[in-house]
């Protein structure tokens, strides 16, 4: 058998299963809120999810092996799945009537991007905004990750579908056992989304919109309960702690774990981490001169407010915006536009190309330069010290070709549409790196209403072959995949 | 001794003997049409160039070896010395008042980009003009591979200076002999030149205009002597002769030698060119189905007519117009901008990043896309064949990173002049990969002017990097080229 299609389903139950529970504080919402709409929806959807789950616990596995194949099955599956049944909740309740915009809504919800269809956020039951912006916090992390740390009592192993989700470069092992490493990087991630929340509230913001906007930045997506986005508040607090915990969701998660271990040096010490705060740095210093200079703001403390917001939440591809960014002037946007294409770091909730690999591509530079004066040096990449695997170092230039093919391809496709230059490449990196606001007729303060289903759905595509960094997605799309003999 | 600096000076005089003689018909045009003032300057610039030119030959040769530091710093210089001195002609006879934009306008035509700072090209003397759209026949083939078939007459070996001209990743050894190549090259292109010139003549046009298009063509420049470029005729068959030569400028001109010598089965079964014929033959189809149903051009015919002779022109990184594409559907200007970043063959006359890499970089995404379904096979990458070494393929992806840092960089630079993230973007791919024209404020129909002389500089930068595949212009750039212990 070409998959182990008992497997597949099995886990996919269980899939189906968390979806329904993480259904429940939003349907509870909807229901105290006196949104009887919504929270007959979300009952109409977790009763039969539930069932459906629990049905296939039942499935006896000949196998407890899963295989690679069965590893990309699994993750792709799951994706697509919780946003095919995510999105029900919006069309039952009437609230969002075209299912492909709520598909498109909740897609862009669990792969934490934050691009949105809604012309008129406020509008939506509270019981619908909660479930939005719950949506980035379940897939800022990995709803799989979230899966492994339960899948070992039903007797399956999780490697190769940890594998398929994040097949990142860096697959650093925190604890020797998958799951242990699963249930730390929960508990950190956890943990930091209640001191953000703690710390909004005590600034004055109310419960639930702490909730939405520390979802929002934990899971670096960028869904707001208001049309203004974060720029509603006018408040410089909020802001600065919104902007830290984006910058914060944005680090390698495992280098919490070596700070948690006392291992100061490895935090600090991190390659990745450096030239990420570096950029970070850089940006919002560029930025808040050019605002200043070209006289948008006023005042030095203006521009540097809002550049350093911007560039966190470009940058770590969350896309809160507190200013309508499409009216700076053009060298402050191209420095954003160029963010969108680097993203945070490997294994934090960040989407796009990662850090890791603009690094790696500017050692590759630097040792080709090297080579041209010493054709016959043999020069090894290294990162923090150490040399890289070649496969490694391949996988990386194949995984950034692949991702600016799929740019060009999307943006070629999008420009059917004739929005222009701007708009066609704008709207495809940010959804293919899961950022969410682009520029003009996607920009800050507008919204993806303006496209066709089929672009919807196109979109829906890139935001998750984005969050599955691209391969285990595109690879099932592939002859080679469903041939057993290759 | 860091460099050779006495190779290098004397090098450099052979490359100013050949700048004063190439002057020589732009020269005697300018006497001939009574241009007193443009023959005047040329002779002022020829007489010190050969003065200069002939006492550099008295050098004494302590060594006649060519070291790897030397190729560089000669091929370098080679270009910036041609373009300061052959923009001479240009402000010493009034025509063009700014030295800058002289410099600009030169180095566009050495590098066969086809840039332009004249607003009203019309009205310059003929003998520039001639001299204009001379330089991009001598910076086609490569003013280098020229002095290369001169220098062994010297006791010089050229094959470090070859190597800094052009290192891409074909350098196949067409005669076992560098200087047998260089002649045979030009032998090659000579003939293609006289031909083009033959067929257009033949076609009714001026003798004079055959020779302005024709190096436009061979060299994949793009500078016309109309303001309206080749639109200015409305002439279908001259486009066909100019869209057909173009397009054989951007084949590998090693393949020509292999059909002189009846290897028809090398050229047709030549990877690059298959891939370069196919991306050629699909963008002119879709441009054209495009131009058609969205109703720019009323017939098929004139869809494809004008879809042909652009995709020609881009992907050439000719430049030459036959319509204002900045008027066409997003798609449309979508392919072309892609196109843009693609480019002709490996050693031909066009620019940009060359077909070979980005079919490299295809076959890495499809090895990357089978090791994840087989992660213990090793498989080489494959070209006309034969496995590619890893050297090769590392040489390749450096490069790629580079130039899309080099164009990110550049593109950042530029958007500080504050024209949109259209022009910025487009006006850098187009001067980095030697095209011409861009979208908008640098579109067919318009020019450079508007840019600031320190941008001038930069764009002129830009066109050299790109002619000289980046590594020869930036590794200059770096402290280790300086560093004798490096």
């Amino acid at each position: 058998m070409l998959l182990n299609y008992r497997m597949i389903l099995k886990v996919q139950g269980v899939i189906l299963l968390i979806l329904a529970v993480s259904m429940a504080p939003s349907m509870l919402i909807s229901a105290f809120n006196g949104e009887k709409g919504s929270a007959v929806a979300f009952l109409a959807c977790m009763i039969p999810l539930s069932v459906a789950g629990l049905i296939a616990q039942k499935i006896y596995l000949r196998t407890s092996t899963v295989r690679i194949r069965d590893g990309y099955a699994i993750a792709a599956l799951c994706w697509i799945l919780s946003s095919i049944f995510g999105a029900l909740p919006f069309t039952l309740s009437g609230a969002v009537p075209n299912y492909i915009d709520a598909f498109f809504e909740t897609v862009s919800g669990f792969t934490t991007t934050g691009s949105t269809i809604l012309t008129d956020i406020e509008v939506l039951p509270r019981g619908l905004l909660f479930w939005r912006s719950f949506t980035h916090w379940l897939g800022g992390m990995g709803i799989i990750i979230f899966a492994i740390a339960i899948l070992p009592a039903l007797g399956i192993s999780g490697h190769q579908i940890a594998r398929a989700e994040a097949p990142g470069p860096s697959l650093d092992k925190v604890t020797p056992k998958l799951t242990d490493t699963a249930r730390i990087l929960y508990l950190i991630y956890i943990a930091m989304t209640i001191a953000q929340i703690m710390l909004l509230t005590l600034g004055g913001m109310s419960l639930f919109d702490s909730c939405i906007h520390t979802f929002g930045s934990m899971g670096t997506g960028g869904f707001s309960n208001y049309n203004a986005s974060v720029a509603y508040y006018d408040n410089l607090y909020f802001e600065i702690i919104i902007g830290l915990f984006m910058v914060l969701a944005g680090v390698n998660f495992n280098l919490y774990y070596d700070l948690i271990r006392g291992k100061w040096r490895d935090f600090f010490g991190d390659n990745e981490l450096r030239l990420y705060l570096g950029i970070f740095g850089a940006a919002t210093a560029l930025i808040a001169l050019n605002l200043l200079l070209s006289g948008y703001y006023e005042t030095p403390g203006g521009s540097m407010r809002y550049s350093f917001f911007q560039v966190a939440s470009i940058m770590t591809t969350t896309g809160f915006a507190s200013a309508d960014f499409d009216l700076w002037p053009t060298f402050s946007k191209m420095i954003l536009f160029t963010l969108m294409f680097i993203g945070g770091c490997s294994s934090s909730t960040a989407g796009s190309l990662k850090v890791i690999r603009v690094l790696i591509a500017f050692k590759l530079i630097a040792r080709e330069m090297f080579r041209k004066m010493h054709p016959r040096a043999v020069v090894p990449v290294k990162l923090n010290g150490r040399p890289v695997q070649a496969v490694i170092v391949s996988n990386i230039t194949s995984f950034t070709f692949l991702y600016f093919l799929t740019f060009i391809i999307g943006t070629l496709l999008i420009s059917l549409e004739d929005f222009g230059l701007v708009v066609s490449a704008s709207s495809v990196a940010c959804t293919l790196g899961n950022v969410g606001p682009g520029f003009e007729v996607v920009g800050p303060v507008m919204n993806f209403s303006v496209f066709s289903n089929a672009s919807k759905l196109l979109f829906s595509f890139l935001m998750l072959a984005g969050r599955l960094e691209l391969f285990t997605l595109i690879i099932l799309l592939t002859p080679g995949f469903w041939n057993p003999d290759r």
